[in-house]
Protein backbone atom coordinates (compact mmCIF):
# COMPACT_ATOMS: atom_id res chain seq x y z
CA UNK A 1 0.00 0.00 0.00
CA UNK A 2 2.96 2.33 0.50
CA UNK A 3 3.68 2.44 -3.32
CA UNK A 4 2.74 6.15 -4.10
CA UNK A 5 1.85 6.80 -8.00
CA UNK A 6 4.84 7.12 -9.86
CA UNK A 7 6.32 10.74 -10.73
CA UNK A 8 7.95 11.89 -14.03
CA UNK A 9 7.56 11.72 -17.71
CA UNK A 10 3.45 11.51 -17.81
CA UNK A 11 1.28 13.43 -19.86
CA UNK A 12 -1.30 15.67 -19.17
CA UNK A 13 -4.08 13.13 -18.86
CA UNK A 14 -2.21 11.51 -16.55
CA UNK A 15 -1.14 14.03 -14.54
CA UNK A 16 -4.49 15.06 -13.89
CA UNK A 17 -5.29 11.53 -13.13
CA UNK A 18 -2.72 11.19 -10.45
CA UNK A 19 -3.65 14.61 -8.70
CA UNK A 20 -7.09 13.11 -7.75
CA UNK A 21 -5.67 9.90 -6.95
CA UNK A 22 -6.67 8.23 -3.52
CA UNK A 23 -5.65 5.99 -1.28
CA UNK A 24 -8.82 5.02 -0.13
CA UNK A 25 -10.31 3.45 -3.05
CA UNK A 26 -7.45 0.78 -2.88
CA UNK A 27 -9.66 -0.49 0.19
CA UNK A 28 -11.90 -2.02 -1.90
CA UNK A 29 -12.37 -5.19 -0.86
CA UNK A 30 -10.26 -5.43 1.96
CA UNK A 31 -11.69 -5.42 6.08
CA UNK A 32 -10.70 -2.18 7.98
CA UNK A 33 -11.50 -0.68 10.99
CA UNK A 34 -12.86 2.67 10.60
CA UNK A 35 -12.63 5.17 13.48
CA UNK A 36 -15.35 8.16 13.63
CA UNK A 37 -14.97 11.33 14.94
CA UNK A 38 -17.67 10.20 17.44
CA UNK A 39 -15.73 7.69 18.61
CA UNK A 40 -17.31 4.34 16.79
CA UNK A 41 -15.04 1.82 15.69
CA UNK A 42 -16.92 -0.15 12.52
CA UNK A 43 -15.12 -2.75 11.42
CA UNK A 44 -16.11 -4.01 8.16
CA UNK A 45 -15.30 -4.78 4.55
CA UNK A 46 -15.18 -2.05 1.80
CA UNK A 47 -17.80 -2.84 -0.86
CA UNK A 48 -17.60 0.32 -2.56
CA UNK A 49 -15.87 3.76 -2.31
CA UNK A 50 -17.09 7.01 -4.22
CA UNK A 51 -15.69 10.49 -3.73
CA UNK A 52 -17.08 11.53 -0.32
CA UNK A 53 -18.78 7.56 0.74
CA UNK A 54 -17.26 4.58 1.81
CA UNK A 55 -19.25 1.37 1.36
CA UNK A 56 -19.04 -1.20 4.37
CA UNK A 57 -21.24 -5.00 5.09
CA UNK A 58 -21.55 -5.58 8.46
CA UNK A 59 -23.53 -9.19 8.76
CA UNK A 60 -24.84 -8.65 4.87
CA UNK A 61 -26.04 -5.09 5.95
CA UNK A 62 -24.60 -2.48 4.24
CA UNK A 63 -23.72 0.95 5.64
CA UNK A 64 -23.24 4.45 3.49
CA UNK A 65 -20.14 6.01 5.75
CA UNK A 66 -19.25 9.82 4.85
CA UNK A 67 -15.72 10.04 4.15
CA UNK A 68 -16.11 13.19 6.90
CA UNK A 69 -17.23 11.58 9.38
CA UNK A 70 -14.17 9.51 9.39
CA UNK A 71 -10.70 10.23 11.34
CA UNK A 72 -8.32 7.19 10.41
CA UNK A 73 -8.56 3.38 8.91
CA UNK A 74 -6.83 0.49 9.85
CA UNK A 75 -5.93 -1.81 7.17
CA UNK B 1 -26.02 -1.50 -3.35
CA UNK B 2 -22.75 -3.14 -4.07
CA UNK B 3 -22.39 -2.78 -7.55
CA UNK B 4 -19.68 -0.09 -8.41
CA UNK B 5 -19.84 1.78 -11.54
CA UNK B 6 -18.19 0.24 -13.95
CA UNK B 7 -14.72 0.94 -15.07
CA UNK B 8 -13.39 0.06 -18.44
CA UNK B 9 -13.55 1.27 -21.91
CA UNK B 10 -15.97 4.20 -21.44
CA UNK B 11 -16.37 7.61 -23.54
CA UNK B 12 -15.25 10.97 -21.39
CA UNK B 13 -18.64 12.30 -21.51
CA UNK B 14 -19.59 8.83 -19.40
CA UNK B 15 -16.03 9.25 -17.48
CA UNK B 16 -16.96 12.54 -15.81
CA UNK B 17 -20.29 10.91 -14.62
CA UNK B 18 -18.56 7.79 -12.78
CA UNK B 19 -16.26 10.56 -10.84
CA UNK B 20 -19.35 12.59 -9.26
CA UNK B 21 -20.71 8.90 -8.73
CA UNK B 22 -22.34 9.08 -5.20
CA UNK B 23 -24.36 6.13 -3.51
CA UNK B 24 -26.36 8.37 -1.82
CA UNK B 25 -28.96 9.03 -5.11
CA UNK B 26 -29.92 5.03 -4.85
CA UNK B 27 -31.32 5.76 -1.47
CA UNK B 28 -34.38 7.92 -2.44
CA UNK B 29 -37.77 5.79 -1.65
CA UNK B 30 -36.01 4.17 0.65
CA UNK B 31 -36.40 3.43 5.06
CA UNK B 32 -33.02 4.52 6.31
CA UNK B 33 -31.51 5.04 9.85
CA UNK B 34 -29.67 8.29 9.53
CA UNK B 35 -26.52 8.83 12.21
CA UNK B 36 -26.03 11.76 12.90
CA UNK B 37 -22.61 13.90 14.12
CA UNK B 38 -24.83 14.93 17.63
CA UNK B 39 -26.02 11.74 18.30
CA UNK B 40 -29.10 11.88 16.90
CA UNK B 41 -30.48 8.50 14.84
CA UNK B 42 -32.82 10.35 12.31
CA UNK B 43 -35.09 6.50 11.14
CA UNK B 44 -37.06 7.72 7.97
CA UNK B 45 -37.86 7.62 4.03
CA UNK B 46 -35.64 9.72 2.09
CA UNK B 47 -37.59 11.70 -0.47
CA UNK B 48 -35.07 13.51 -2.20
CA UNK B 49 -31.32 13.99 -2.48
CA UNK B 50 -29.41 16.67 -3.63
CA UNK B 51 -25.60 17.04 -3.89
CA UNK B 52 -25.38 18.37 0.14
CA UNK B 53 -28.92 17.79 0.95
CA UNK B 54 -31.03 14.50 2.06
CA UNK B 55 -34.88 15.20 2.61
CA UNK B 56 -36.90 12.82 4.66
CA UNK B 57 -40.01 12.16 5.75
CA UNK B 58 -40.77 11.16 9.17
CA UNK B 59 -44.59 11.52 10.12
CA UNK B 60 -46.01 13.69 6.76
CA UNK B 61 -43.41 16.17 8.43
CA UNK B 62 -40.04 17.21 5.41
CA UNK B 63 -36.80 17.40 6.96
CA UNK B 64 -33.76 18.56 4.83
CA UNK B 65 -30.72 16.87 6.54
CA UNK B 66 -27.19 18.42 5.34
CA UNK B 67 -24.77 15.60 4.20
CA UNK B 68 -21.89 17.37 6.04
CA UNK B 69 -23.54 16.75 10.05
CA UNK B 70 -24.23 13.05 8.64
CA UNK B 71 -21.83 10.45 9.83
CA UNK B 72 -23.33 7.28 8.08
CA UNK B 73 -27.08 5.92 6.96
CA UNK B 74 -27.95 2.10 7.91
CA UNK B 75 -30.16 0.92 5.04
CA UNK C 1 -41.09 19.76 -1.10
CA UNK C 2 -41.07 16.49 -2.09
CA UNK C 3 -41.03 16.77 -6.02
CA UNK C 4 -37.08 16.62 -6.86
CA UNK C 5 -36.27 17.84 -10.02
CA UNK C 6 -37.55 16.01 -13.21
CA UNK C 7 -34.68 13.45 -15.02
CA UNK C 8 -34.66 12.41 -18.02
CA UNK C 9 -33.98 14.44 -22.02
CA UNK C 10 -32.95 18.07 -21.11
CA UNK C 11 -30.51 20.72 -22.88
CA UNK C 12 -27.06 20.54 -21.04
CA UNK C 13 -27.52 23.93 -19.87
CA UNK C 14 -30.31 22.48 -17.85
CA UNK C 15 -29.10 19.55 -16.87
CA UNK C 16 -25.68 21.59 -15.03
CA UNK C 17 -28.21 23.55 -13.21
CA UNK C 18 -30.06 20.40 -11.95
CA UNK C 19 -26.72 19.37 -10.22
CA UNK C 20 -26.79 22.23 -8.28
CA UNK C 21 -29.91 22.23 -7.53
CA UNK C 22 -30.75 22.58 -3.49
CA UNK C 23 -33.57 22.33 -1.03
CA UNK C 24 -32.78 24.91 0.90
CA UNK C 25 -33.61 27.61 -1.67
CA UNK C 26 -37.29 26.57 -1.68
CA UNK C 27 -37.66 27.52 2.17
CA UNK C 28 -37.37 31.29 1.33
CA UNK C 29 -39.87 32.77 3.24
CA UNK C 30 -41.05 29.85 5.10
CA UNK C 31 -40.92 29.07 9.11
CA UNK C 32 -38.72 26.59 9.83
CA UNK C 33 -36.71 25.38 12.74
CA UNK C 34 -33.24 24.85 12.30
CA UNK C 35 -30.97 22.23 14.41
CA UNK C 36 -27.42 23.76 14.71
CA UNK C 37 -24.44 21.43 15.55
CA UNK C 38 -23.96 23.41 19.12
CA UNK C 39 -27.29 21.68 19.70
CA UNK C 40 -29.29 25.73 19.60
CA UNK C 41 -32.51 25.34 17.68
CA UNK C 42 -33.13 28.79 16.01
CA UNK C 43 -36.92 28.53 15.43
CA UNK C 44 -37.41 31.50 12.31
CA UNK C 45 -38.15 33.18 8.99
CA UNK C 46 -36.15 32.57 5.96
CA UNK C 47 -35.51 35.62 4.51
CA UNK C 48 -32.45 34.88 2.30
CA UNK C 49 -30.44 31.86 1.25
CA UNK C 50 -26.75 31.76 -0.50
CA UNK C 51 -24.69 28.77 -1.44
CA UNK C 52 -22.92 28.89 2.26
CA UNK C 53 -25.85 30.61 4.19
CA UNK C 54 -29.25 31.01 5.19
CA UNK C 55 -30.57 34.58 6.82
CA UNK C 56 -33.51 34.12 9.17
CA UNK C 57 -35.15 37.35 10.82
CA UNK C 58 -36.08 36.76 14.69
CA UNK C 59 -37.96 39.28 16.63
CA UNK C 60 -37.01 41.97 13.77
CA UNK C 61 -33.11 41.37 14.03
CA UNK C 62 -31.46 39.19 11.02
CA UNK C 63 -29.19 36.36 11.44
CA UNK C 64 -26.72 34.83 8.84
CA UNK C 65 -26.28 31.27 9.81
CA UNK C 66 -23.69 29.64 8.40
CA UNK C 67 -25.06 26.11 6.22
CA UNK C 68 -21.96 24.18 7.97
CA UNK C 69 -23.45 24.86 10.99
CA UNK C 70 -27.00 23.13 10.34
CA UNK C 71 -27.35 19.76 11.33
CA UNK C 72 -30.95 19.95 10.03
CA UNK C 73 -33.73 21.78 9.16
CA UNK C 74 -37.11 21.04 9.82
CA UNK C 75 -40.30 23.11 7.90
CA UNK D 1 -30.44 42.98 4.46
CA UNK D 2 -33.27 41.31 3.60
CA UNK D 3 -32.76 42.43 0.34
CA UNK D 4 -31.94 39.53 -2.38
CA UNK D 5 -29.98 39.71 -5.72
CA UNK D 6 -32.75 40.10 -8.30
CA UNK D 7 -33.41 37.47 -10.37
CA UNK D 8 -34.76 37.36 -13.90
CA UNK D 9 -33.47 38.31 -17.44
CA UNK D 10 -29.92 38.37 -16.51
CA UNK D 11 -26.82 38.04 -18.46
CA UNK D 12 -24.49 35.20 -18.22
CA UNK D 13 -22.09 37.47 -16.80
CA UNK D 14 -24.23 38.50 -13.72
CA UNK D 15 -25.92 35.30 -13.56
CA UNK D 16 -22.43 34.22 -12.03
CA UNK D 17 -21.44 36.63 -10.15
CA UNK D 18 -25.09 35.96 -8.39
CA UNK D 19 -24.05 32.58 -8.09
CA UNK D 20 -21.30 34.05 -5.18
CA UNK D 21 -23.08 36.23 -3.87
CA UNK D 22 -22.64 35.90 0.03
CA UNK D 23 -24.09 37.93 2.58
CA UNK D 24 -21.57 38.25 4.45
CA UNK D 25 -19.78 40.73 2.64
CA UNK D 26 -23.02 43.21 3.27
CA UNK D 27 -21.12 43.41 7.00
CA UNK D 28 -18.09 44.91 6.40
CA UNK D 29 -18.08 48.01 8.40
CA UNK D 30 -20.56 47.09 10.64
CA UNK D 31 -20.99 46.07 14.48
CA UNK D 32 -21.50 42.06 14.67
CA UNK D 33 -22.05 39.77 17.56
CA UNK D 34 -19.95 36.32 16.19
CA UNK D 35 -21.11 33.17 18.06
CA UNK D 36 -18.25 30.34 17.26
CA UNK D 37 -18.29 26.61 17.34
CA UNK D 38 -16.54 26.78 20.13
CA UNK D 39 -18.88 28.51 22.55
CA UNK D 40 -17.67 31.83 22.29
CA UNK D 41 -19.25 34.94 21.71
CA UNK D 42 -16.93 37.57 19.82
CA UNK D 43 -18.16 41.03 19.71
CA UNK D 44 -16.99 43.42 17.03
CA UNK D 45 -16.43 45.68 13.73
CA UNK D 46 -16.23 43.91 10.91
CA UNK D 47 -13.22 45.25 9.08
CA UNK D 48 -12.79 43.31 6.53
CA UNK D 49 -14.28 39.82 4.85
CA UNK D 50 -12.75 37.73 2.16
CA UNK D 51 -14.18 33.76 0.95
CA UNK D 52 -12.76 31.94 3.77
CA UNK D 53 -12.20 34.90 6.24
CA UNK D 54 -13.75 37.87 8.49
CA UNK D 55 -11.36 40.26 10.06
CA UNK D 56 -13.27 42.18 13.22
CA UNK D 57 -11.46 44.80 15.29
CA UNK D 58 -11.44 44.41 19.00
CA UNK D 59 -9.55 47.28 21.46
CA UNK D 60 -7.39 48.22 18.18
CA UNK D 61 -6.64 44.67 17.99
CA UNK D 62 -7.47 42.92 14.65
CA UNK D 63 -8.83 38.72 14.69
CA UNK D 64 -8.71 36.76 11.43
CA UNK D 65 -11.43 34.53 12.23
CA UNK D 66 -12.57 31.57 9.74
CA UNK D 67 -15.74 31.38 8.33
CA UNK D 68 -15.67 27.81 9.18
CA UNK D 69 -15.68 28.18 12.77
CA UNK D 70 -18.83 30.36 12.91
CA UNK D 71 -21.89 29.72 13.65
CA UNK D 72 -24.01 32.04 13.31
CA UNK D 73 -23.65 36.35 13.15
CA UNK D 74 -26.32 38.89 14.54
CA UNK D 75 -26.52 42.18 13.55
CA UNK E 1 -4.18 44.79 8.10
CA UNK E 2 -7.50 46.42 7.33
CA UNK E 3 -6.88 47.45 4.28
CA UNK E 4 -9.15 45.62 1.69
CA UNK E 5 -7.79 44.87 -1.53
CA UNK E 6 -9.91 47.85 -3.82
CA UNK E 7 -12.25 47.34 -5.67
CA UNK E 8 -13.25 48.95 -9.16
CA UNK E 9 -11.99 49.41 -12.67
CA UNK E 10 -9.78 46.16 -12.94
CA UNK E 11 -9.02 44.09 -15.39
CA UNK E 12 -10.55 40.45 -15.42
CA UNK E 13 -6.90 38.70 -14.44
CA UNK E 14 -7.05 41.41 -11.70
CA UNK E 15 -10.22 40.49 -10.66
CA UNK E 16 -9.93 36.46 -10.53
CA UNK E 17 -6.72 37.28 -8.16
CA UNK E 18 -8.85 39.44 -5.93
CA UNK E 19 -11.56 36.78 -5.49
CA UNK E 20 -8.90 34.24 -4.30
CA UNK E 21 -7.53 36.42 -1.76
CA UNK E 22 -6.74 35.85 1.35
CA UNK E 23 -5.98 37.98 4.30
CA UNK E 24 -3.79 34.83 6.20
CA UNK E 25 -1.08 35.76 3.81
CA UNK E 26 -0.11 38.52 5.32
CA UNK E 27 0.77 37.04 8.79
CA UNK E 28 4.09 35.56 6.98
CA UNK E 29 6.86 36.69 9.66
CA UNK E 30 4.32 37.79 12.43
CA UNK E 31 3.90 36.01 15.64
CA UNK E 32 0.78 35.57 16.22
CA UNK E 33 -1.96 33.46 18.67
CA UNK E 34 -3.77 30.85 16.82
CA UNK E 35 -7.17 29.33 18.77
CA UNK E 36 -7.40 25.82 17.77
CA UNK E 37 -11.27 24.40 17.71
CA UNK E 38 -9.61 21.85 20.69
CA UNK E 39 -9.07 24.37 22.47
CA UNK E 40 -5.34 24.86 22.24
CA UNK E 41 -3.90 28.15 22.12
CA UNK E 42 -0.48 28.42 19.68
CA UNK E 43 1.89 31.01 20.33
CA UNK E 44 4.33 31.30 17.64
CA UNK E 45 5.82 33.31 14.30
CA UNK E 46 4.56 32.12 11.06
CA UNK E 47 6.94 30.85 8.70
CA UNK E 48 4.59 29.98 5.72
CA UNK E 49 0.65 29.63 4.74
CA UNK E 50 -0.22 27.66 1.79
CA UNK E 51 -4.18 27.16 0.44
CA UNK E 52 -4.67 24.71 3.49
CA UNK E 53 -2.02 25.52 6.08
CA UNK E 54 0.00 27.48 8.34
CA UNK E 55 3.63 26.67 9.13
CA UNK E 56 4.60 28.23 12.78
CA UNK E 57 7.76 27.87 14.35
CA UNK E 58 7.45 27.27 18.49
CA UNK E 59 11.15 26.97 19.82
CA UNK E 60 12.99 26.24 16.43
CA UNK E 61 10.59 23.24 15.94
CA UNK E 62 7.90 23.31 13.49
CA UNK E 63 4.49 23.31 13.35
CA UNK E 64 1.88 22.47 10.34
CA UNK E 65 -1.14 23.52 11.47
CA UNK E 66 -4.11 22.86 9.05
CA UNK E 67 -6.46 25.94 8.75
CA UNK E 68 -9.61 23.60 9.22
CA UNK E 69 -8.65 23.23 12.56
CA UNK E 70 -8.26 26.81 13.60
CA UNK E 71 -10.94 29.32 14.65
CA UNK E 72 -9.21 32.12 14.90
CA UNK E 73 -6.06 33.94 14.88
CA UNK E 74 -4.73 36.77 16.92
CA UNK E 75 -2.33 39.09 15.48
CA UNK F 1 10.99 23.70 5.96
CA UNK F 2 10.68 27.27 6.17
CA UNK F 3 11.28 27.64 2.70
CA UNK F 4 8.48 29.14 0.92
CA UNK F 5 8.21 28.37 -2.75
CA UNK F 6 9.43 31.52 -4.59
CA UNK F 7 7.66 34.54 -6.19
CA UNK F 8 8.08 36.35 -9.09
CA UNK F 9 8.55 36.14 -13.06
CA UNK F 10 6.74 32.66 -13.58
CA UNK F 11 4.75 31.01 -16.36
CA UNK F 12 1.09 30.58 -15.87
CA UNK F 13 2.21 26.81 -15.51
CA UNK F 14 3.97 27.05 -13.11
CA UNK F 15 1.61 29.41 -11.13
CA UNK F 16 -0.91 27.24 -11.12
CA UNK F 17 1.79 24.46 -9.15
CA UNK F 18 1.90 27.08 -6.59
CA UNK F 19 -1.46 27.93 -5.88
CA UNK F 20 -1.61 23.98 -5.29
CA UNK F 21 1.41 23.84 -2.95
CA UNK F 22 1.59 22.35 0.25
CA UNK F 23 3.91 21.86 2.99
CA UNK F 24 1.90 18.12 3.48
CA UNK F 25 3.69 16.86 0.83
CA UNK F 26 6.82 17.22 2.36
CA UNK F 27 6.30 15.09 5.07
CA UNK F 28 6.99 11.82 3.24
CA UNK F 29 9.63 9.66 5.00
CA UNK F 30 9.33 11.88 8.24
CA UNK F 31 8.53 10.74 11.21
CA UNK F 32 5.94 12.90 12.61
CA UNK F 33 3.51 13.51 15.81
CA UNK F 34 -0.09 13.70 14.23
CA UNK F 35 -2.56 15.67 16.12
CA UNK F 36 -6.17 14.22 15.35
CA UNK F 37 -9.30 16.55 16.12
CA UNK F 38 -10.25 13.64 18.44
CA UNK F 39 -7.51 14.50 20.91
CA UNK F 40 -5.85 11.30 19.60
CA UNK F 41 -2.23 11.90 18.38
CA UNK F 42 -0.49 9.30 16.25
CA UNK F 43 3.66 9.05 16.23
CA UNK F 44 4.82 7.53 13.01
CA UNK F 45 6.42 7.57 9.81
CA UNK F 46 4.77 9.29 6.62
CA UNK F 47 4.36 6.71 3.90
CA UNK F 48 1.93 8.60 1.62
CA UNK F 49 0.59 12.20 1.20
CA UNK F 50 -2.23 12.53 -1.42
CA UNK F 51 -4.88 15.45 -1.63
CA UNK F 52 -6.75 14.63 1.18
CA UNK F 53 -5.16 11.43 2.96
CA UNK F 54 -1.96 10.99 4.60
CA UNK F 55 -0.75 7.65 4.71
CA UNK F 56 1.46 6.63 8.38
CA UNK F 57 2.82 3.15 9.59
CA UNK F 58 3.43 1.97 12.83
CA UNK F 59 4.67 -1.23 13.49
CA UNK F 60 4.30 -2.32 9.99
CA UNK F 61 0.79 -1.67 10.35
CA UNK F 62 -0.83 1.34 7.87
CA UNK F 63 -3.09 3.73 8.53
CA UNK F 64 -4.82 6.01 6.34
CA UNK F 65 -5.45 9.69 8.34
CA UNK F 66 -8.10 11.88 6.90
CA UNK F 67 -6.49 15.83 6.97
CA UNK F 68 -9.60 17.18 7.56
CA UNK F 69 -9.79 14.67 10.95
CA UNK F 70 -6.05 16.42 11.89
CA UNK F 71 -5.20 19.70 13.44
CA UNK F 72 -1.67 20.42 13.32
CA UNK F 73 1.33 18.18 12.61
CA UNK F 74 5.04 18.19 14.57
CA UNK F 75 8.01 17.22 12.50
Amino acid sequence: MNKQPKKGGKRPQQKRQQQNFEYARRLNGKKVKIHLRNGEILEAEVTGVSNYEIIIKIDDKEILVYKHAIDYIEY
